[in-house]
């Protein structure tokens, strides 16, 4: 009987105790699921299902793991263990996909078409604010990875310009793609609205600083859904004060919750949003966790491995 | 030489003066366009083409006439005209649709995400709300002619579940098409977004009123770039005070530029949006009347010629 250890705090759990064995029952393996206060014997732990707010740090006596199964799709926070020798494996489930890609398309058209104009109105006047179309609007998404590509997709069905940038070279339909330094210097002069869905690792970290703000056509917007530590917030709000950003919606802070007193919440030129970009549904997530755990008993490769040199 | 009556206010004549004139002769056809006030004998003219603010409302003189071009989508203002005997063309062109689905994603996205919980925020505090995935949410579309199908067809590419309803049964692939009192009962009640894209008729005028606006699921958003007369006004206000409705964004309405005592624009459940969905944009719009006048000049059958009868 296969041993999988949860290991996650109680509000995880909740969410999970229902669909995970249903899920696993489906995927046709025999598995036995065990909590961190339960656990009595390291060495028999097969798998771990590992939630980043997980207080299991050290991976040394799980001297028999298999993988671990990760239910974020970032892994900043396990990647660089160097307890961790088995596999790891990020989670990639449709619902993260999906929510993120209706989330970034969303607040694209939200600027795109100018709404807040008309959602914070408080006059009566009508003043009719046309926008040039979808087609004469230039979009750059930075990072190509699952979720980025989707969303660039999306864009693109939607008649976007879209221009992607990625540390290794893409090559995606519709999308003019982009790497290196000259790529990232082009890929931002042209971005009206500027999509972040990077991984956080020591080359994206601060990217967005005074710099590369600079490079962005004067007005454009920016949006971040990736990770907090992208942009170096003084240099944001800077940008917004001079004008040289018209507006920045951002989910994902250095803190999170976003502290009271940051100058985020009551900036005119940023709207926060609370980490709601994408969200781990427990039940398309279970089902992805059941799926690698069916791959790793009949000895298929695992789905969503991290390449560990690489961070992400 | 073919004689072009170009019969419209001032104002939309600037936004053509330039670009008509190269159209028609990129679509190969020589004539001569003339204004209003240069128009000496109606029986020399071939075609007009006809913005709807035009003071032209008399067709009986123009005895030659082949066709009567309009530059906006709806015809109201001249199909029921029986001095009009020659064939009438609506616009239906790329501008105007792909603004619209535009128009129509954003709002429908910003609806289905909470956007404005955000936008409009006034506090620092921290609270997540993570809608559920477009693949649960069921949008209804009243209307599938080019606008609307085009806008479903958008959102079923969003993993929506999409219902649409038109006066005549309509086959759409991904699309639950509906149609008939009974169907629009159905259509109307998994509606937790209605999107108003039907044509202004006899038979749709007050469409939405209060015993239809009750068939909603409760909380409801209603979004009407449409036509204002669909919807009663007071009895929408009525339903997003008892809460039937949580929230209305609409683009038209019965007087326009809406009257600034109108109840509308303070009502807090209401984002007025300047009639700014669809706007005709002369280069592509400019195409659309030359591909017209080659076909009339060479034979072939018009495009998007209205069926009179019906009023659309």
């Amino acid at each position: 009987m296969t041993l999988v250890l949860f290991s996650a705090p109680d509000s995880v759990w909740d969410e999970y105790r229902d669909v995970l064995p249903r899920a696993i029952a489906r995927a046709g393996v025999e598995a036995r699921i065990i909590r961190d206060d339960a656990l009595t014997d390291p060495t028999e732990v097969d798998y771990i299902v590992y939630a980043p707010s997980s207080r299991l740090k050290d991976f040394t006596p799980f001297t028999r793991l298999k993988a671990v199964l990760n239910l974020w799709a970032g892994v900043e926070a396990i990647a660089p263990n160097p307890t961790l020798k088995a596999p790891l494996a990020r989670m990639v489930d449709y619902g993260l996909t999906e929510g993120m890609v209706e989330w970034c398309v969303g607040h694209t058209l939200r600027h795109h078409l100018g709404m807040d104009q008309d959602i914070r109105r408080n006059d009566a006047e009508w003043h009719p604010h046309v926008p040039p179309l979808a087609r004469w609007r230039n979009i750059t998404v930075l990072g190509l990875g699952a979720l980025g590509e989707a969303v660039a997709r999306a864009l693109v069905d939607l008649n976007f310009r879209v221009t992607g940038w990625s540390r290794r070279q893409k090559d995606i339909g519709g999308i003019c793609c982009l790497s290196g330094d000259d790529g990232l210097r082009e890929a931002l002069s042209s971005a009206e609205i500027l999509i972040l869905l990077l991984p956080l690792t020591d080359n994206t970290r601060d990217l967005m600083d005074r710099n590369r703000l600079a490079l962005l056509p004067k007005g454009a917007c920016v949006i971040n859904p990736g990770r907090g530590p992208l942009i170096v917030d003084e240099d944001l709000i800077d940008a917004l004060d001079s004008g040289q950003i018209a507006h920045a919606t951002l989910d994902v802070f250095r803190t999170e919750p976003l502290p009271p007193e940051h100058p985020f919440w009551a900036h005119d030129g940023v709207t926060v949003t609370p980490h709601i970009a994408s969200d781990t549904r427990p039940q398309s997530a279970a089902d992805v966790v059941a799926e690698n755990l069916r791959r790793g008993e009949t000895g298929e490769p695992f789905l969503h491995l991290v390449d560990r040199s690489a961070g992400y």
